[in-house]
């Protein structure tokens, strides 16, 4: 991406710098074209540097504490800091080095001509450059200009953004009702000026245009001249790409196709008149990522500003900082492309740890979830676990109060995250399964684990897992609830399941969970139980990581069966035939007892708020 | 300040969320008061992965590069990435794994149910939590809330702030015709306005209420249920802020008169009615100073998010970074006070330098110079030179591209910086005489010197000072231009003055400039010249240390006469009686000479809008 920028860069030549008059007051945050010089004198008086007295410094000659000069009040003037000194007086004496005695002011310094009083223009003399062309205008700057009687600046003109959204299966946001199938809100557009308003850009969206060549060339002809760059919003199909393409070859010269970045491939640059027409990928990550990577930095060349290429990703990025952290796993990263991980971060015992979220370009909920973005070079590939990485933060958060939970995944614990933070504390959460969960709190890489592992041979939960894990650790543990777990089936019952032994009918197909889960192992030991072999039950090797997940594939015919929780059936709407109950417990290290994000779980925990919530979904019985 | 701050944490409850409802698009940077759950699912229909073909998995069982499958094109169907994979296929074959022969497919690769499709929530599930209590809104949130059918969104309300100011000297910024004397134009509002704007919180300004305890205790009155925060402007006035601190108690509880701060010590809070009202000092600086240090951490108090105080200062500064960097000169701090340094930074030779900028609360030019503040905490006294202290910036400063010029003051000089900048450089300056720059650059404190110094030996100019000051460094030299030094007297020369013997006369008082000028040793060199002793020259001791400033002391009738440059003159509408030519001169470092502002610079010597603006004022003969 570095290499297209720079191109574009070559190929494009920075605006002639569009001039605009502004008052001083609508100018925080512009860039000066010219020098601005004071207009009048601050002070435009002699004023007084104390609270004092002005007199004649003559008058003082020989005081001291010890023989204070005696003055009638009428020989002198009371005046305030920053007050007038009347031309009769030629310095001011400090209260502080005076007394008061009946109608005559006992002096206890000698001062010299000149003393306590600041000269006109003192600070600002009139004619004085007092802002500079490139300065960009502080809250200080435009207190100073008004001062100095300065009421209007030539700025610089922002550089002028049309975004046109294309597709022909892309539907306004604004759509009323039901999507049709296959059909995609124009959201990219929310996104992009999102981030314009964030850098400070204007931004014009256009409408959308179908997918049509002849649409696409008329829409950029007719607005080449209005706008200072162009962006086409690509709809994801090949296809259309291809037509993008032949559009700006036949009116400018394509300088670009593809890039090697990941997500963010597709994008593509033209010069058309001069002026730079991008063509951004459709999935939202991959658009963001040429925003940020690409846009940004063209906004910045078009104004003619250096190139800085750190400095403006930290600024794309909302100026949130970076952190260094260590990789929570290894990451095989693809050859030949940087790749941009949308990451979470936190920090425990003393170490900062980074993890990319899961889903490709298209997800929009782990571009949503990120604390920021990694990029991984374009020339490394195997990235092992522990290998540090730089984190560039999209927002702003609180290492120091923030824990991470590893474990098993429960809709009611992830409910608990808002209580957490109305306590001032943060939780972020991976579903990583019971074992999971226990082996990262072993290994260290977690505050808080949560675990529902029966065991098969003496049928009790939980105990003879922790102790394996837990080895010569101190940990706490503490059962939050019990929660029912039970067959999720599509609503109404059509194929008449009743129980675990259905499983087995060939008619059926189940969605299992990730090996590890609590649910997975209750499955293993239900079926053990009826001694039924896994492969007998069509599906059992097809996985999800949640219970919602799993309910889903039921509900949308993808599975006819799936152990969960009632929480998950409620969710999808779909039945639930209750198998057993069982106890949900969260371990954590001793160490962490005081850590201002565990005090805030345990606190949570008592949230009245949260329990009613609970309550009214069912499927959880509390111990206390 | 840290403690009066604490205090007010612990005297005034957070604000109860005032909660308000807003479109997703006006949401940007606002914090959410619910968890919001996804309407529809993301996608809401099974959508292929990819570009290729949708079929029924069966279909391809066997299928390998060496023996493809063949497939009429009539049993599947094309399908672009995100489209809509129609319910008589399971999955679909990727456009690489295929190729067209005729009206048939060739299937290479055997693919399983659901390859490549995505079902309906497969990035979010209808009713699963999307965003949470807590979270800011960012654009990534914005597009994904938008994507899942989301349209409004309960925030919280910003704390609502009205400031009053206050005093009979204060008069509205849009005062037309010139400003009487002891007025002063009302500033700080738009100070104020600036900071509030950057940090994202409203700002209401009100009228300026004249100085009277009555007046002001109404305005109190009729506000205190409208807003949340109310500040009070104090004027600078020691009698005004004794009302200030009656009306404060007769509402309610005096918090605290003074805080330990230079500047802004003046500072004093109250609880009324159980919400803060604050009194601001009256100079600008003083007030930023609040501002920054409790105002806006009590904003982000009362909006009931956690003391991070480290964090808040740097989001009161505007989030430009902080910096560590080396004290250029010892610096005294006042004893009991926590004291806000308006400094510059520079780096040369891979040092970072920061030093703190002359001028009182009351200099507005100094804060606005300023890159940035650093705070000297109150038990530290004396700041050596070269004392590490961290600049918290306030701008953005690009300190590779950045020279420092330490030397003669000359205005022409100073009008180089704009072009400078145009070639994406700047340079700042340090006014310290001709010697004082020589022995900066034998120091290695600046990058670059210049100097007008006559040998009286000699009577030639710069070498021999030179020769002393660089030992064995390889310096670089150029004269830049010829200018004039003459005298500079009061409009019409009432008192007569013709020649430097005048100098001596009784009736007559100079004005001088600061030891190791170059204006200074030319003084000295023309008395000796003369014969006269400076004892017999009244004000010879008085400095300045700019031509303008001395001339501004000529223009005000503070002194006579002053020797000075004919720029300076002018810019004063003074008049000037030429003495004698003499050549400026710029010095560098061998090892400067490619630093990209001194390449900068030298090209800026050349600007011809530079040289005509120069030309204009007169007083300068270039050397080429």
């Amino acid at each position: 991406m570095t290499v297209a920028l720079r191109y574009l860069r070559e190929s494009i030549a920075p605006l002639v710098p569009m001039r605009e008059r502004t008052a001083v007051e609508a100018s925080l945050g512009r860039a000066l074209l010219e020098d601005v010089t004071a207009l009048r004198n601050i002070p435009h008086y002699r004023a007084s540097a104390v609270d004092g007295y002005a007199l004649r410094a003559t008058m003082t000659a020989g005081a001291s504490p010890a023989r204070p000069v005696r003055l009638s009040l009428e020989t002198c003037q009371w005046v305030n800091t920053g007050g007038l000194v009347e031309p009769s007086f030629d310095a001011v004496v400090m209260v502080e080095d005076t007394s008061l005695d009946g109608s005559e002011l006992l002096v206890s310094k000698a001062i010299t001509v000149g003393a306590n009083v600041r000269p006109p223009g003192d600070d600002v003399m009139r004619g004085q450059i007092i802002a500079r062309e490139g300065d960009v205008v502080t809250p200080q700057h435009q207190a100073l200009l008004r001062a100095a009687g300065v009421e209007g600046l030539l700025i610089r003109a922002l550089p002028r953004t049309l975004y046109l959204p294309t597709g022909d299966e892309i539907l306004p946001v604004s759509y009323e009702g039901p999507l049709p199938a296959g059909t995609v809100p124009e959201t990219n557009s929310i996104l992009l000026r999102g981030l314009f308003s964030r850098w400070g850009f204007p931004l014009t969206v256009g409408d959308i245009i179908p997918d049509d060549p002849a649409r696409l060339r008329q829409a950029l002809e007719k607005n080449m001249d209005a706008y200072d760059l162009l962006l086409v919003g690509a709809g994801s199909a090949k296809g259309k790409k291809d037509y993008t393409a032949e559009v700006f070859s036949s009116l400018g010269d394509l300088l670009f196709r593809w890039v090697r970045t990941r997500p963010g491939r597709p994008a593509m640059a033209a010069r058309i008149k001069g002026k730079p027409v991008l063509c951004l990928p459709g999935f939202p990550m991959s658009s963001v990522v040429v925003a940020m990577g690409i846009v940004f930095p063209l906004l910045a060349h078009l104004q003619g500003l250096p190139a800085e290429e750190e400095k403006a990703l930290s600024r794309a990025l909302g100026s949130f900082g970076s952190e260094e952290g260590e990789l929570l796993f290894a990451h095989s990263s693809p050859p030949g492309v940087e790749e941009w991980l949308r990451c979470q971060m936190i920090q425990i015992r003393g170490k900062t740890i980074v993890w990319p979220l899961p889903g490709g370009a298209s997800s929009m909920r782990a571009m949503s979830e990120a604390d920021g973005v990694a990029i991984i070079a374009e020339e490394k590939l195997e990235c092992p676990k522990g290998m540090k990485i730089l984190l560039h933060k999209s927002k702003e958060i609180s290492l120091e109060r923030r824990i991470l939970f590893q474990g098993s995944n429960d809709p009611a614990v992830e409910r608990l995250i808002s209580p957490i933070r109305r306590l001032g504390c943060d939780m972020v959460m991976r579903s990583v399964g019971s074992v999971g969960g226990l082996a990262a709190l072993s290994r260290g890489e977690c505050h808080l684990a949560a675990c529902h592992l029966i065991d098969p041979e003496t049928q009790s939960y939980n105990d003879s897992y922790i102790v394996r894990f837990r080895g010569n650790a101190q940990w706490r543990r503490r059962q939050l609830f019990f929660r029912q777990q039970g067959l999720i089936v599509a609503k109404g019952n059509p194929k008449g399941i009743s129980s675990v032994e259905d499983l087995a009918r060939p008619d059926l197909s189940i969605v299992n969970r990730q090996p590890g889960a609590g649910t997975r192992v209750l499955l293993d030991y239900l079926l053990t139980e009826k001694n039924i072999a896994p492969s007998f039950v069509k599906g059992y090797d097809r996985q999800c990581i949640t219970h919602l997940d799993a309910a889903s594939r039921v509900a949308y015919g993808l599975a006819d069966v799936a152990l969960g929780i009632k929480m998950a059936a409620e969710a999808m709407d779909l039945d639930f035939l209750p198998i057993t109950e069982e106890p949900y417990e969260i371990v954590y290290p001793e160490e962490c007892h005081d850590h201002p994000g565990i005090v805030a779980f345990l606190e949570a925990l008592e949230d009245q708020q949260w329990r009613a919530e609970i309550d009214k979904i069912g499927g959880y019985r509390w111990i206390c």
